[in-house]
């Protein structure tokens, strides 16, 4: 199909279509003339995907061209495609972040986590931190109490993870990694109001 | 004490906090000439907590100011006060969504929402729609289970407002809020690692 018709399919206007294109979000299509290029099934999947990525996803261009760059990687173990999403999407922890409280509160839970994940544990580091600075002490106990359930969280996730094939695995790790994010905070947030009028009242 | 003492005590230079003056994320001082003023602790606190916003909050200077109107402001119930923090912090919805999925899962669910929260449900909507459109099916009772562990994460946070001091109360939500939120996801990236080190090995 023409750009024009790839606009039509997917609700795309045409000049968003072209801005993806020269920002490497798309792949070029097949080209017929000097001014026309052709464009296939693949190119609606990839343009939800892009759609999907900066609206639900909430990432930047940048951001989603990492992600999509993983996506059309190659790996190797489930190990290595959970790394790759979640560093696509953590923002690189700043320099000399000391993360002793949060290796001794990973370790404290019993978690094993990848040797290679700086990232994360920094922003374990500096949430914990920015509470702190906030002056913002959490209630004794709840620290454990989130940590337990989002391992309740996790360990369903990883469980549905797809075993039959690589392609699979990376694209419900990557997606799952970067568009379940918003999906959990607006729960949170509803289930706080359910709570909020279950225990004061309407 | 002095804008350059206030600049030591915090460890934030002083350009950075004539930017955060004149951005109305500070008061004023109290004026003891025409280009000095004098600053007090709760200067230093107001800091921290700016801080603590833009920094592990991830606040914009548009959302912390938003977020600091709001700890500035009366408020009557925790109700009003939960409904306040949480339309801070969420993204106004883009018109003319449909809530219809969102409302029939809240109901599903049994909870009871603040009718005044659109927004919110909009947050929800828009990120299953976002997994959706991305062509990602959650596997059959996923969905559930997210609702039922940010119930539990909702509860134990709902049961721990200081209920003494509305200001306690606001100071509560609002930063719990804001600041939480890295947390979880930080929390859920790491559980993950630990979850998949179980399931697929080393």
């Amino acid at each position: 199909m023409r750009i024009s018709q790839l606009a039509e399919t997917t609700g795309v206007p045409v000049a968003t279509i072209k801005y993806y294109l020269r920002e490497g979000l798309l792949p070029e299509g097949e080209r017929t003339s000097a001014t026309q290029a052709r464009y296939g099934d693949n190119h609606v999947r990839r343009l939800r995907l892009v759609r999907a990525l900066l609206g639900a996803g909430g990432l930047s261009v940048a951001g989603a061209r990492a992600v999509l760059g993983q996506l059309d990687g190659e790996h190797e173990t489930v190990a290595e495609v959970l790394g790759v999403a979640q560093s696509a999407v953590t923002t690189t922890a700043p320099e000399g972040v000391d993360l002793s409280r949060a290796e001794a509160l990973v370790a404290g839970w019993g978690w094993t986590i990848d040797p290679g994940s700086a990232d994360v544990l920094a922003a374990l580091e500096v949430a914990v931190d920015g509470l702190e600075a906030a002056g913002f002490e959490l209630p004794d106990g709840t620290l454990d109490g989130y940590a337990r359930s989002m391992a309740e969280v996790a360990e369903a996730e990883i469980a549905g993870i797809p075993v039959d094939s690589v392609d699979a695995a990376v694209q419900y790790v990557v997606l799952g990694t970067v568009l379940v994010e918003p999906l959990l905070l607006a729960l949170r947030r509803l289930a706080q109001q359910d709570a909020s009028w279950r225990r004061f009242g309407p």
